[in-house]
């Protein structure tokens, strides 16, 4: 079972990616961005998050240095952005795109923290870093419209999802459970823990 | 006299780091921002300036990775951010957070100086990465919560009195002060300049 | 003729550096910042863009910590923005601004596409970097002004000047031509169709 579910992250990371860049395409859209923003903020909701992790790191090449093909993809996607929009909206139904950025955030967040343990980060940093590498792409996309970062005005948890899932990869990690195995349980959780909330109206205290 | 006062130094960073913390977690309360936006935004406030300052330098470890344990704090103290700044206001007065503002500003400003020195900046590059070290945790602040920065914006001396104090720290040393000596008037000085222009409300020129 | 033109080089880099600290005080004067945000926004807008490039190559030092006397004088002009504003209009009408902004454009484009495709980039990223250096200085400058980038919001073309210029100059050297001639000809064509464009109203098309 096991090689089957590992040739199975390539084709959820290429989903990610997509749901992360349509979600940038719409924003563009909603703003009558030209080609040349849609593609700006299309490229930066897709890998801002890979791309500030790796930043704080001090890690290089870059995920879209070494797969230029997607930055091509989404150029190219970018100057055809009505219909790729048109085909997403009929392949995918609103209820699917959150979906497919849930997997996005789950499998993110945990290959980020595990980038994060790998330069030897303690584990607070590399959870931080984990929804960092996950979540801040979008917080890149809003802060480049103008608009105050969904992550810190919505109330529905997203970061929480991805900051709890981080620590039961770390915590499965810590008593030595099997690496793919701990990759899959936490960012299937993650998934999990995200759709039960958006599906509940979960919303994350206040605080004050 | 000496090893009392270098003792000190940890002290007035904590105080500082609090400091900026708090102003972040106020600003987030002023939004009404659920306990993860109060977090990111406490941490950047007390974190930015100087996470900054380091990828600039590209000078690793950040000062928060080595220690993880004020980023827990921070952690703690968001999910109960209502609470904390309950106690906060109880301990420290408006004009109490000023000064803890000011101290704050002082010593960030001085130990960035120091730190681009040490990585063998020019002088004017230097008293530069001072002020971002100290200043621009609160820049990040603002462009995060979709704020104009008040550095740009709030006419009241801020960064003005962190340039002329690195560069009191910078002629001191230029003239072989002590270092610590350097360090201890030239932050106290950061002090009594913010603190004055206060009191006096004091302006920069617009310059046109 | 070669060593002439050669020669031409760092004057017209110097064009291209004020064309943008200007364009940079320009804003500051209309939102009436004080002479530190004069100077901040004047900076960032010549050299943030070469220094987000860096950062993403992970390349030091800065151009700017390598000639701090740019830094300076941007300092100077900033305490004297009044001055040095009401100077220029007199040097130079809106379009000669215009003119200062496009050769800087072409020449920074050009010289970041270089220094990528040297840190041995693909030629898309490199590309992308070569745009990111010229073109991304306003970026950051609209994002501390709280302004939603122009880059974004503005259809004349800026950005895909660069980028077709970017790859004329990818496409010279990829058939050996001398790299020189390459930088020649590829920065005077983006200033060729920056020109023309601003000219000719043409828009870069929504692809909604």
């Amino acid at each position: 079972m096991f090689p089957t579910v590992i040739k199975l992250i390539p084709f959820i990371e290429a989903i990610g990616i997509i749901a992360f860049c349509i979600s940038g395409f719409i924003r563009a859209q909603q703003r009558k961005f030209d080609s040349v923003g849609v593609f700006i903020i299309g490229f930066v909701t897709a890998f801002g998050g890979g791309t500030l992790r790796d930043i704080l790191l001090d890690r290089r090449p870059f995920y879209w240095v070494e797969h230029q093909n997607y930055v091509i993809a989404i150029f190219v996607c970018s100057l055809l952005a009505g219909k790729t929009l048109d085909f997403m909206h009929r392949v995918l139904s609103r209820k699917g795109m959150i979906v497919a950025d849930a997997l996005g955030l789950g499998l993110f967040t945990i290959t980020s923290t595990a980038i994060a343990l790998d330069a030897h980060m303690p584990y607070f940093v590399a959870a931080m870093l984990g929804v960092i590498g996950a979540a801040f792409g979008g917080v890149i996309r809003d802060i480049l419209c103008g608009d105050t970062p969904l992550l810190l005005t919505d109330s529905r948890p997203y970061a929480s999802c991805a900051f709890i899932g981080a620590w039961i990869y770390i915590a499965l990690l810590h008593f030595n459970a099997n690496d793919i195995v701990s990759l899959l349980i936490s960012s299937s959780l993650i998934v999990v823990f995200r759709l039960v909330s958006v599906k509940l109206r979960l919303e994350v205290p206040k605080g004050f």
